[in-house]
Order: structure tokens, then C-alpha cells, then sequence
């Protein structure tokens, strides 16, 4: 049974008040609260088990080492990778998705070469794209999405063609809410011999994951967004892609040996570690991934699933608000936008009067913006630990900005 | 007034036990300690105040921007730079040389290029550049040092030719502790128009730095070394420079517009800060330095000199120890053999016996460790909170490893 007021007293923030109201924390898109464990995990360490890891003999550097290392396990067991040693370390999904650009791509497209993405990718998936574009020719392709804001794998499979070279696609978008049937993408690829890199940092977040089963090349996620800290992240890697990778960022650890004319490489994954890592942010990860396993993701995409339609229930009533979006499949996640004048800050500003936090903005997803004619949307996201009352809250604050905006 | 005692209260690790013994922590060169104010800010900002930064409009957003972006202003202080749109955020000084490397050497340099850099230099500081030899053709012309360890300022400019195009040094050897006079290095390149970055890891947690006075263009520091949190850095790139280099990692944040066909960049220094930072762990190395500059860098040296003068006094009774390098400037930073057979692993294996965490290998320094002609060493490092009793600690450590080693 899903206990969502127990759930919540695990997060110390969502008992504070914004405006002399209670928090109402819709902006789990941009970045969710983080449990008690974790934070008390990293305090844990840092007063009492800390040092640098892997280059030490002493007891705590040991401590630290294995307590760091678990978390790869951790990882793997979260995204249903085959092998640990398939899971790098990174800060979040931009670096994950940078290190495949750079280790993966750059030194393998040619001028001409395609790389397929839709056009409701983050920017996060788009100007590591756009580097090898200005950088060596390399064209994108963008696939465009449907009315109801979904994306049918068809058509990204029929974008593919003989000078495509990679498949860049998110699992869900943070505008739109879509869920992307990233499965039969992979599967199709595959057939006509493409890699696909999923950016998973939003589909990992409200449903469980297998990459393992969806046959992708590459999986990013992004801690910080999994109810983990702030620079903690990863990306799994399919062993063969792994060694079709030649080093990213150089430094100590990655190595296996350095002479004044020569560098040999440490073999994968820390060949693609460099540097002392965020070591105590990545076992809070570790712990946040526990925790989110003990809740079960099945669980949490349910208790989702029922805000989304609790919340659409209610917006069928306010017939001034529109919200970007209502594919089948789609989190809850909903950019909204409202009839009249009333831009998206002026929405996000008299939201946070009632101590309801919402992003407005274009959600680093400019394409998109532009597909649909916007410049901005106010966007409330939804979490684990989020309630129907709090939909009732958001509700009831949207309809004092129709009353001050129209 | 210097209280140790009083200081060591604010390192809530410092007094817990190792082996039945009091932690006696010299491994300060691989990663320090975190006073208590330091993880209270960053335990405070998970509970009470945390959101993501720059793109929101509610409350917690803005508490957290401010509190991010205020950081920029506290390091270019400590680090006495003309302005903090000089300050690039990054993971650590690891992330900061691999910027330079990727943003400004490698779209410039050309097959024959020459990059000037110590024998003693850190693999951070070694493998960027090995990547531009093996990727284009760039030559790494190696600078040696004195028999007592010093780098005489004077040597690394003789090595500065008509092909030079960057000298890249450590301001602080991590393995001998020779402070190198930085300052007359960059004076002299600039008059040969060569740029000079300066690896500040060790450099800047051991004395007071004032960039502008050095007169470098690159500066990097490692916030988990300077008693912030894992993860945390930054590097200080000289305005002319950072105008000269391109983007690195692609993302959120540091663009201007995306669009199918096109980008634009965000300006220096957000164009070189792709995606969510590490916001908290920031925000915990603002408060690591105010501590630091609370302290006076310039008492932390004299603390620490005193610590050298000490320790080098008892090691002249033992004539079985070796210590690599006793340059008249260097820290406190003592890389020790010992006669007979006795591996450095073996050595810090025995010290942990008795509560001492030294580190044991090669430091990440492998060309240096070459010319030393050693595999290993056992590194003592002092820290700012380290005492004269410590030191007795190690020393008497250090006679119960020669009696059963020897």
C-alpha cells in the first residue's frame, strides 16, 4: 500500500511553508526534494567515514572506496543493467550525454552523417548534437511529434536512413509529459544497425526501467532528479559501445599508465572517471535509488498515474486553461498556459504566493517551443511524494491568476 | 592567534577513532576534511531551501540561485580575481584543465605545437595534454627539476620556444610539496606571449592566492581539497581568455537560442556551464572558503610551516627514512621510503595500525615518480588542523614500521 503521508514525512522540506502557506512542490521536473536518508547518508560520511577514494590504503579511505563502488551496483540494479561495469559515473545527464558525444560520436561521424532526434529533446540532448553539427558537418534530423503531443516510434524509425549514424531520443519529455515507446525504437535501430542513446532523465524518474530489455546502446540519467543530490548522475553503456570509446575527460584514475610520451588507459568504466569523483554525492544517489526501489517504481508510476488523472479531471472545468499535451502514454507533468495576457512568470509568480512552486520558462526545450507556437509555458511536475490536495491547491491558484490575468 | 585545538572542535571527523586509536589524518593531499559549518549549509539547503537554479521564479528557486551565484563572488575573492564573471564553476580542478584543453588548446593548436609542463605535474595536469599529442600531433616538452626537488622559474621559461603556445604547471607538487615561484614563470611567458596555466590543486590550499598578481590566464582549485565538498571547483580564466575559447560541454543554461538549424551561446562564464550544476556542493565550498579566509590563509601557511620546520626536525634522527624533496620552499607535503624492503603499501597499511591515514602509490604523478626512479612512496600530508603532536604520532608510527619491516 502506497502511503503517501508517510512517504512525505521522509522529505524534511515538504514541511516548510512558502508565503505562509504549505509548500506545494510542482517543479520536480527541474529538480525533486531529496529523503532524509540521503541527506543524513551524506552527513553520515562526511563527519565520521570520509576520504578520497580508490588511491588509498588507510581505513577510511577504504571505507569510502567500498561504500562508493556499491553504488555502481546500486545503479545497475536500478536500470536493469546486465553488468556494473556497464554503469559510468558521471554529475548528471548532460555529462553522461556530453561523454558519448565526444568519446562515442566525434571521432566516428563523418560530414553527412545523421543523427535522428524528435523535437521535443532537451537541450541537453541537442547541443552536444549541435557541436558535431558546426564541428564536422554532422546533420540532424528532427522528428516531429503528433497534435496530442505524442511520438510514434514509426516515425522515428522511418527518419533513419543509410547515413544515420545514431538515434538521440528522450524516453519522456519535461514539457510535454510524453512517454516515448523508446522499446520498439530500440528494436527497430538495431534491424537497420543504428545505436540508440535514450535520455532517460526524465522516464527513469516515474516508471520503472530495463534497459536491459529496451536494447538500448545508452541510458543517461540525472541524481539530482532521481531524489538524490545535487551532481550525482550516471550513464549505462553497452559493453560493446564502451569499447568502440576512446577516453573523454583525462586526469588521474583513468589511466592504467602515464610516461612522458605515452598514456595507456585504465579499462572500462573508469576509463571514462577522471579524477576524484563526487564521491559522497554518488552514495547519496546510491541511497536514493534504495529508496526509491523500496517504495517500488511500479508503485510510484501508479501513484502518478492517478494524480494525472485527478488533475486532468479538474482541468476540464477551466475551460481558460490549456495544457501542451495529452498523449496516452505521458507522465505527470503539465505545461500550462492560460487565455488572455497572463504570461508564464506572472503565472509562476502569483502561484508562489500560495506557496505552489512551479517552472516557467521554455524548459531548455526551445524546438519544441517553437514547434508549438509558444514562448513559454508555466509547467507543474509532478513527484512521488505530491497529493491530490495538493492538485487542489494548484487548481485553486491557477484560478485567482485567470481572476487577476484575464 | 593560531588555535589549533579550537579549530580542530570544527572538524567533527577529527575526533573519532582509527584501529583503537585516535585519527591522526595526513592524507590531507588526496582530499581534507570538512569543517562542521560546511556540512550544516549544505544539510540546511536539502532541508529548508533547495530548488534548482536560474530558470525558476519561486521561491525556493530564488533562495537557491542566490545563493549558488553568491559563491562565484566568494571564490574570485579567495582566489583574488578581478572579477567573478572570471570564475568558471566546475567539478574540480580535473574538469577545469580538460576545459582548457578542450575549449582553448585543441581548436588552436596545430600539428607541432609545443606545450611546456614539470616532470612533477599530476596527471591532471598531464593527460589533457597527452590527449592534443595523440589527437594532433602536439609535442609536451618536459621541464626537469633539481636534485633537492625545486623548479627553478628560470628553467621552465628556457624551455619556452617559437612553438610554445601554453606552459601548464603546478603551483604545488602533490608529492614533493616544492612550491614553484609561479609568478616569475608567468611574467616571463607573457613577455614570449605565451598563456600560463597554473594547476592552483595543492597550491592554493596552502597559502594565500591572488591570481591577478600572479598574472596567469588559467587558474584551477579543487574544492574537495580547500575542505569543501566532493565535487565542488572552479577554474579562473582571464577575460581575454575566455573570450578566445569555445564551448565545452553542451546543455542547459549555457546556451542563448536553440533551434533546429542553429545555436547561440550564453556569455562567458555561464557559456562554460552546461546543464544543472552542482549546486549544493557549491554552495558548500562558498562556505569552506569564508572559513578559510575567516582563518587568514596567510596563518594557515605559517601553521603550516611550523608543522614542516617540526617534522623535519624529528626525521633528522631517523637515518633509515627518506623524504623525496626538501626544496626551501615547498609545504608540508613529506613523500617518505624507507630502507630495506619495505613497500610504501605496506608502510600505510602499518600506520593505519595506529590511527595515521598517509597515502601510498604514485600520487597520480607517474612521470615524476619515473624520474625519481620509484614505484611508490608513503605521503605524510599536513593540513591546516594537523599539530605537532600528529606528528609525533607518525614519527613514532613510522620506527615501529622499521623495526618490523626493516
Amino acid at each position: 500500500m502506497y502511503d503517501v503521508a508517510r512517504i512525505r514525512a521522509d522529505f524534511p522540506i515538504l514541511s516548510r511553508q512558502v508565503n505562509g502557506r504549505p509548500l506545494v512542490y510542482l517543479d520536480n521536473g527541474a529538480s525533486a526534494q531529496k529523503p532524509a536518508c540521503v541527506i543524513e547518508a551524506m552527513t553520515q560520511m562526511y563527519t565520521q567515514d570520509y576520504a578520497n577514494v580508490h588511491r588509498g590504503l588507510h581505513t577510511l579511505s577504504n571505507i569510502s572506496t567500498e561504500r562508493y563502488e556499491a553504488v555502481r551496483g546500486i545503479i545497475a540494479r536500478f536500470l536493469g543493467a546486465p553488468s556494473e561495469e556497464e554503469i559510468v559515473f558521471t554529475t548528471g545527464s548532460t555529462e553522461g550525454i556530453n561523454l558519448v558525444s565526444y568519446a562515442w560520436a566525434a571521432p566516428r561521424l563523418q560530414p553527412g552523417d545523421e543523427i535522428v532526434l524528435s523535437i521535443m529533446e532537451h537541450h541537453a540532448n541537442i547541443v552536444p548534437w549541435h557541436f558535431l553539427r558546426e564541428r564536422q558537418g554532422v546533420v540532424l534530423k528532427w522528428v516531429e511529434i503528433e497534435p496530442d503531443g505524442s511520438l510514434p516510434a514509426e516515425k522515428v524509425l522511418e527518419a533513419i536512413g543509410p547515413r544515420t549514424k545514431l538515434v538521440a531520443i528522450t524516453q519522456m519529455s519535461n514539457v510535454l509529459g510524453t512517454a516515448v515507446d523508446v522499446k520498439t525504437i530500440c528494436a527497430g535501430a538495431r534491424e537497420r544497425g543504428v545505436p540508440v542513446l535514450v535520455d532517460g532523465s526524465q522516464g527513469a524518474v516515474h516508471a520503472p526501467v530495463d534497459v536491459a530489455d529496451l536494447g538500448c546502446d545508452f541510458y543517461a540519467i540525472t541524481g539530482h532528479k532521481l531524489y538524490g543530490p545535487s551532481g550525482s548522475g550516471a550513464i549505462y553503456i553497452r559493453r560493446d559501445r564502451m569499447e568502440e570509446m576512446r577516453p573523454f575527460l583525462g586526469g588521474g584514475d583513468m589511466i592504467a599508465t602515464v610516461s612522458r610520451d605515452a598514456v595507456t588507459y585504465n579499462s572500462a568504466p573508469v576509463k571514462f572517471e577522471a579524477g576524484t569523483p563526487g564521491i559522497v554525492q554518488q552514495v547519496g544517489l546510491g541511497v536514493a535509488l534504495d529508496y526509491l526501489m523500496g517504495l517500488g517504481m511500479q508503485n510510484v508510476a501508479a501513484h502518478e498515474a492517478a494524480l494525472r488523472a485527478y488533475a486532468e479531471a479538474k482541468f476540464k472545468g477551466l475551460n481558460w486553461l490549456h495544457i501542451q499535451g495529452n498523449a496516452r502514454d505521458k507522465g505527470a507533468i503539465f505545461s500550462m498556459t492560460l487565455d488572455g495576457p497572463a504570461h508564464a512568470h506572472d503565472i509562476s509568480t502569483i502561484l508562489d504566493k500560495r506557496g505552489v512552486a512551479v517552472r516557467a520558462g521554455t524548459h531548455c526545450a526551445m524546438p519544441l517551443m517553437a514547434h508549438l507556437g509558444l514562448t513559454a509555458t508555466a509547467r507543474a511536475s509532478f513527484g512521488l511524494y505530491n497529493t491530490t490536495e495538493e492538485v487542489d491547491a494548484l487548481v485553486s491558484a491557477l484560478e485567482l491568476c485567470h481572476e487577476l490575468l484575464a
